[in-house]
């Protein structure tokens, strides 16, 4: 019997394939005698040799097929089953009690997960969290129970999970693993970013699809309408075997661009580029012919690890990224740590409302030696391409001024040392702020560029939390305030002779991308996935006609209006 | 010899008066053995009744000096004192182990604390606070220590403290307590909220007043120039009296133009009118002359209790304001909680960003029964009044329109039910949202008015918590970003012939004043204490002159320039 569950689109596609449940055992852990101590603790090191193998096996694909900074999550996992703080007081219980290894590692770790997940402190809370999912890998070695890898999936599976953490998207293998679908997150959560960055057909946010579907029944993932299908009747698999097929086709349609430079039909050019987090996104950035970087979030050098990335660790990334762009634009982002990325080493106050808190560029102006150490890195790598500088979270254009001219400062003192530094660097901002889109035409007199972060310059301009499921209706991309803002950051831009891009996930929206070229954007930066689909799109519209449309628009009074509008004005479903 | 300390200028007025240090002293307690459990018993039991003597003095007294809901502090203390499931484990420690009584309560109240702490809720953080309160009054008796109650101060003096706690300022009388210092807190902190609506001068934020100044020393608090004097030369206290005497001639000379309209040098009215929070301020409100209420926040009503108010209690309170009011405008905020305000008895989720949440009109559209309740008794007492009524926190048209249909509902019944309501009720909006300020021209087409509320629109323009103090660099009410939308919101109004006014902190503001005037702004509400320094302040500027500055204003690129055009132009300090 078909049935039906609708989820969010999360990555586009269709995947068939039969359902593979990851979930976690429960175990249950009894307490015994034993009268060999030292055989029990054989055994139970035993165990934590067999777990550190396991987790070698998963740290080496997540490096192979994610990269290093997803890898990083493991490196964590290997150190605590390597701390003597943990693995001492077990085997001492073990003796002591003579009680069995399950019950000692049990206990233990359940302790020191109490412990630190009792300290009012993110990186304390990580650990608990390592620490959980060490300890039930080690027990479920202990008792002879297997865990679910899904690194060792090893035929075609479409998983169905409550929800995937970072360390199970960081062993999925795209070979084997068609999609999937999951009871929670939206279109903004880690899995379903993840599942576009692999381009997995995936719906999230189900509700029910781990209550619904077994082991074993065929599922249907619709990825373009947020459908799961589960065992379909042979009617319904074949509409969707040909919609896949029809998906597939475009595709390799849009395959066909990847070549091409981005012009309209009435031949305006505008530029489709990419945004990565670490060098290792640039092969699918080149793989999707993006033409340059609009954004390169370089937090991930700063993340997963235990103190600050040196000078040279970055220099040699940007270089990389740089090099491997051929001379294409490529913006970097200064650190835009805070809010709801967090270094644990920098060991900064929790805040009520880090979203409205000590971030980015806040924090970077305070803490000038770590912003120093990245801008002359960003500085030297700029001889080997095309790098343009952005600073993040840019409210006042006192905050712009300081950060220019420390930026200034330090490529004068590279110069001193005879250090070789690009002559021309574009110096631009993200407006993300409402107050800097307000007061773009003031910005815009100083800065290079615009590049407009719409995630963040949404939830300000609404007030409304993006993570927030109880406010996420006022998420509101086409909100007349947010095009009106939008619109006044580009002319402002171009009023001086400047250029303005968008780097949000509005950019590559396919019901956007007609409104911000009748608005005039200069640069549309994308995940490297859409980027060949909205050529393809940008190919079919008339600038001209879209910019007929935007005082219809601008005056417009709610964002239903302007989907409507748009829908029917430009044939989009 | 003298010593000058300098804070934050968080209450007007010059107080001199000999320091008086308000501190809780540490307690240690030792553990005994005793020999006669029952005497020992009832050696607790008569601290205890000591306690709730002390509590219930100290609670009538709020009550008279405070209103209602400060003394609702003091009830949930006495609660705690009459909780057996606290007082019986004590009794039966003292009994089973023949300890003293104070480490029985100790050691019960500690461990209630911990347990209370430890639980990831408000509302359970909020008892624990209760019971470490109150554990220390009990414990004081016991022990036979006192601890300061200021609300037994019987001599004029300088209260010096680390911080002012509700519980504190709620036991401050004003005969006696001339000013304070504290080493804590900014203009918008608590300590300084009360200060300014007691009316004494207060200096906050000193970070050293506790450190510097000992019991009996002779200190003056300017609270003008944010600045604390102690054991002054004759010179300077001379110095002093004199800039007191003048200013408590100013005061005199502003409490003349307390049956005044308030008209600009060219002959303008703008109505100023007054914030209040609960029935008791209209008493402030009359004494100081305001022509009206400009925003009366309900949230009080709601505040310091167990569940929601009746539809006769919120009537009743809506209907005692209204008469005492006879005819002047009443501006009516239905309820703004979450956020920062939460009201524990509904129980609702923890938020990452609460100012970014589910709060004020999102929750109330969700929570119709609540707000429904609060409309109907609004709608009762209009016919008391000129009852004008306004929504918070409205981001979307939708949302207006959503709050307005249903008030029209409730309307409806209430004159199907045959129940007397007021024909013309204004139905306005607050504009804090950026969306909406941005989208003004739209939202005037369907309001009846406007009131800025500059405190959030500051804050989500600017994206920076103005209750974190590490981004209280960006809470800039001068900021052009921040004037342009205040201005267009004002020019929209005007457009479709409705009226604009402002509720924040701004409207009152020395420097925003002229700034306002020249936009055009129709309604300034305010603290009832700030009336009468800003009817004298309109009455000397040329609303012309203001409004010939506009243009120059709206085109700067800083709050800087602002802050020192305006101070240049109008002359003030």
């Amino acid at each position: 019997m078909s049935k039906n569950i609708t989820g969010i689109a999360a990555s586009s596609g269709i995947a068939i394939a039969k359902a593979y449940r990851l979930e976690t055992p429960n175990f249950t852990v009894e307490k015994y005698d034993i009268t060999d101590p030292q055989a029990e603790i054989e055994r139970f090191e035993a165990a934590i040799v067999k777990a550190k193998g396991e987790l070698e096996q998963i740290q080496a694909h997540a490096l192979r097929e994610l990269g290093e900074d997803k890898a990083a999550i493991f490196s964590a996992h290997l150190l605590v089953l390597s701390d003597p703080e943990l693995l001492n007081p077990v085997k001492d219980k073990i003796k002591a009690e003579k009680v069995n290894a399950e019950y000692a590692w049990n206990e233990t770790t359940s302790m020191f997960v109490a412990m630190f997940e009792s300290m009012n402190n993110e990186y304390m809370k990580e650990r608990a969290a390592d620490i959980r999912d060490v300890a039930k890998r080690v027990l479920a070695h202990l008792l002879g129970i297997a865990i679910s890898n899904p690194s060792l999936i090893s035929e075609e599976v479409i998983i169905i999970a409550e929800d995937l953490t970072p360390s199970d998207t960081a062993q999925l293998n795209r070979q084997y693993v068609k999609g999937f679908a999951t009871d929670i997150g939206g279109r903004t959560s880690h899995s379903a970013i993840m599942a576009r960055s692999l381009e997995i057909p995936a719906v999230v946010g189900t509700k029910c699809a781990t209550a619904e579907i077994q082991n074993g029944d065929v599922v249907i993932i619709d990825g373009l309408d947020g459908q799961v299908v589960v065992n379909p009747s042979s009617d319904v698999l074949a509409h969707y075997e040909e919609k896949r097929e029809r998906f597939e086709k475009q595709k390799a349609e849009w395959a066909k661009l990847v070549h091409e430079s981005t012009v309209t039909s009435d031949g305006h050019h505008v530029e489709l580029a990419a945004n990565i987090g670490t060098p290792e996104d640039v092969k699918g950035v080149l793989a999707n012919g993006a033409e340059g970087i609009g954004l390169y979030r370089t937090e991930f050098l700063y993340m997963g690890r235990s103190e600050l990335p040196t000078e040279e660790e970055q220099f040699e990334a940007y270089k990389v990224v740089l090099e491997q762009m051929q001379g294409k634009p490529v913006v970097v982002r200064t650190l835009d740590i805070g809010g709801d990325k967090e270094l644990p080493y920098l060991d900064l106050p929790k805040e009520m409302n880090p979203f409205l808190g000590f971030r980015a560029i806040r924090l970077c102006l305070e803490m000038q030696d770590m912003f120093r150490t990245q801008l002359r890195a960003l500085l030297r790598a700029s001889v080997y391409g095309n790098l343009k500088i952005m600073f993040p979270m840019i409210a006042t254009l006192e905050e712009f001024r300081q950060a220019k001219a420390i930026l200034l400062e330090e490529k004068e003192k590279l110069q001193h040392e005879g250090i070789p530094v690009a002559e021309e660097i574009e110096i631009g901002m993200m407006v993300e702020i409402p107050a800097a889109a307000v007061l773009a035409d003031q910005f815009a007199k100083e800065v290079d560029f615009f590049s407009i972060g719409t995630n963040d310059l949404i939830q300000y301009t609404m007030a409304a939390d993006r993570m927030n499921e109880r406010v996420s209706y006022l998420y509101q991309p086409y909100n007349p305030a947010i095009l009106r803002l939008v619109h006044h950051v580009i002319e402002a831009a171009h009023k001086e002779g400047k250029w303005a891009g968008m780097c949000g996930e509005m950019a590559g929206d396919e019901l956007a991308i007609p409104i911000l070229l009748g608005l005039g954007l200069d640069e549309f930066s994308m995940s490297a996935t859409s980027v060949l689909r909205a050529r393809s799109q940008m190919k079919k519209l008339s600038k001209t006609e879209a910019a007929s449309f935007k005082e219809a628009i601008l005056s417009m009074s709610t964002a239903e209006e302007v989907v409507a509008f748009v829908k029917q004005t430009f044939h989009i479903e």
